[in-house]
């Protein structure tokens, strides 16, 4: 049965662009709303009549611990992360409700734990996945952003689990010195998506911990974007490899929590979604060695409600895309549609928001946003956390919540 | 001594941007002049005033005929093509007489002949030398655009000379059948620039032969750029692997004549410099998998006087980022200048044209060209084949002449 049946309008995000462009410094804005939980989704499934098409939406599984991360196997089946630490299996269209064993010990606090999950690009012959998450120090007191490498075996076990990359320096809370501008702990802004590329490199966002300062520190991962090989060791042709007192793993630097990550295959080109202070969310086209400005420079505003330190044309930084807010969209993921089943979304950039709906951006051919965004999905209630392309041509999006649900949309039947 | 005091103004070439914004098609210009065969150099140096810098020229080797590509030596010494097939060695400054030998037979008619050259990545370990020439078949009939890789002594041989690459379809201008618009013959067209990027990745520019209508199918090399392996494979990640119909060597397509391609250091991207038809010279950004229009796409005249058959935001196409014409520049290669001597110049982007001297565009911090350009070293009259960052900093040109030379510019004394 249809439920819901609803007109997603262009919405009112045309003030975020417009306050982006100012070039004066506009007054703090007044502390934000406390976080939005979202609110309980009904059954589905939903149909929507949108600018460029009709969708229905359905539920392909619900009952998950804040889902973090969606990888889609060669069966059709898919592999979804858990933040606190459990990764579950949803084969033909059902959730085991048991989850794979094998993996780590995660530390999950706060908005740490368990993030993103990719499958090794020839998975289908070796069963190699790969997941980001936190990780605790062995006295407990600091942590790193790790990623995994294991081997699945289809069906409730990993073996062969071992970290392939655990950035450096380790620090937690008790150890952060004393930071500007009402900066947050050490468990929050880990970053933690990872992607292969069609090369075969693997890429890793890692945030700035909350101690922006150190994101400015070439030596460490401090809030980059790092390529690794498979294996996890550092390819040559990384911009900054044997130079000295520059981490060898970097590919671009100055983000704050970069929490998407994705690969447009229609162009070739890495785009990042970012997680900035208020007032400072950000869409960046990623290039090799490039870099994006933080601590230096943001168009938000500390948490402290202290005036962003620079706005746009730094020499030598690379200004965003798209920026958002006040107020902010808490970006998730993002991703271009390149399936077959909505023609008129083809190139398409979608990003999913906690605050704001699944965005909709119409691009030109080489993958430039133009215009305002399309609001979806907003009447949900959902906390969206991430998008994909499915392998058959539908988008799905998962709701980082304590229910938390993957989300299918196809074509309106 | 220091010859000619110049100050290099920026030209009218502002008349060339504003052309190609027009969107109402323009009256066929009358036929140009005869193409421009350049002057005789005196003996230099010369010291210019210019816009973001002085500087003087130099002249490192002259005497060569039609050199075309350039490479530089570990050991400070440089390689140079020359078209009718021929590489020759400048070592300790000096253009060493006797040109190096192994090379295979070179197709050399009208531009057609040998081409450009790159070392392998670990040259200094394997002696690998890269060269790309037009080839002709057994019976003479018919040609192809090869790329060899041979070992080279560090004298005057080369040893295991082999084609890693053979474009398809082989043909000629006996074989050309009727075609649109007035277009050249089959020994035009070849392109012939190569380039490793950091992963070492060889790009391989194919030009159209003067036949545009096969770059259409996107099952041959006909104006296409190519991406190999060092050996001559094909990258697993190249965009079309395994698509029915497509040659898997393709990483764009759409070009006409591309005689120019650089990897930016400070991007990480791949921009190409396009010999176009009357008043459609382009400088392009590469994406994987892009398609830059031609034939279908143009703002020139075809050489019959025809319209251009489109000019902008033809859907799935890319637009050139610059265009020329008309007159045409008649471009040969670029470079963003990535070098240490200038620092006013740092990351500006030089195009070589046979027209129009030596063009620089300041860019932003993404690589953009940013207004017109300024043209350098016109006065010289010579017809600027290739424009290279040297090790040492300082930028190197090539005179595509019968008494070619190799300049540098370095800071004035």
């Amino acid at each position: 049965m249809k439920g819901l049946k609803a007109l997603a309008a262009v919405s009112a995000l045309a003030m975020w662009s417009a306050a982006a462009m100012a070039q004066d410094a506009p007054a703090a804005p007044p502390p934000g709303p406390p976080p939005f939980q979202g609110t309980d989704l009904a059954t589905g499934p939903w149909s929507f009549q949108t600018a460029q098409a009709d969708f229905d939406v359905d539920v392909v599984a619900r009952g998950l611990d804040h889902p973090w991360g969606l990888a889609f196997l060669p069966d059709g089946g898919m592999l979804v992360t858990e933040r606190p630490g459990r990764l579950r299996l949803i084969r033909n269209g059902v959730l085991d409700p048991t989850p794979i064993s094998g993996l780590p010990d995660v530390f999950a606090v706060g908005i740490a734990g368990l993030m993103d999950i990719a499958l090794h690009p020839d998975f289908a012959e070796n069963g190699l996945v790969y997941m980001a998450y936190s990780k605790n120090s062995p006295d407990g007191k600091e942590q790193a952003l790790a990623v995994m490498r294991a081997r699945w075996d289809g069906a409730h076990a990993l073996t062969n689990v071992e970290d392939i990359f655990v950035s450096t320096p380790w620090y937690g809370s008790e150890t952060q010195p004393e930071r500007c501008c009402g900066q947050g702990p050490a468990f929050g802004s880990f970053g933690g998506r990872i992607l292969f590329d069609p090369d075969g490199y693997l890429y890793i966002t890692s945030g700035d911990r909350n101690y922006g300062e150190l994101v400015r520190d070439p030596s460490n991962h401090i809030g980059k974007i790092l390529r690794l090989n498979d294996d996890g060791s550092v390819p040559a042709g990384n911009p900054w490899v044997g130079l000295a007192g520059h981490a060898s793993e970097v590919w671009s630097t100055g983000h704050r929590n970069p929490l998407g990550l994705t690969y447009n295959t229609l162009t070739g080109e890495i785009w990042e979604s970012e997680f900035g202070p208020r007032g400072g969310d950000e869409v960046n086209r990623i290039t090799r060695g490039g870099d994006y400005g933080w601590i230096t420079v943001t168009q938000g505003f500390h948490y402290d409600g202290t005036q962003q330190e620079g706005i746009r044309n730094r020499p030598g930084m690379i200004d965003p895309v798209l920026v958002y807010g006040p107020p902010s969209l808490n970006p998730g993921n993002l991703a271009f549609y390149d399936g077959t089943q909505f023609a008129n979304w083809h190139g398409d950039l979608f990003l999913a928001s906690f605050t704001q709906g699944l965005l909709r951006y119409d691009t030109d051919v080489v993958g430039m946003p133009r215009g305002e965004p399309e609001i979806l999905l907003k009447d949900l209630g959902q906390r969206w956390r991430d998008v994909r392309n499915g392998p058959d041509g539908n988008l799905y999006v998962l709701s980082d919540m304590a229910d938390g649900v993957v989300l299918r949309i196809s074509p309106a039947n």
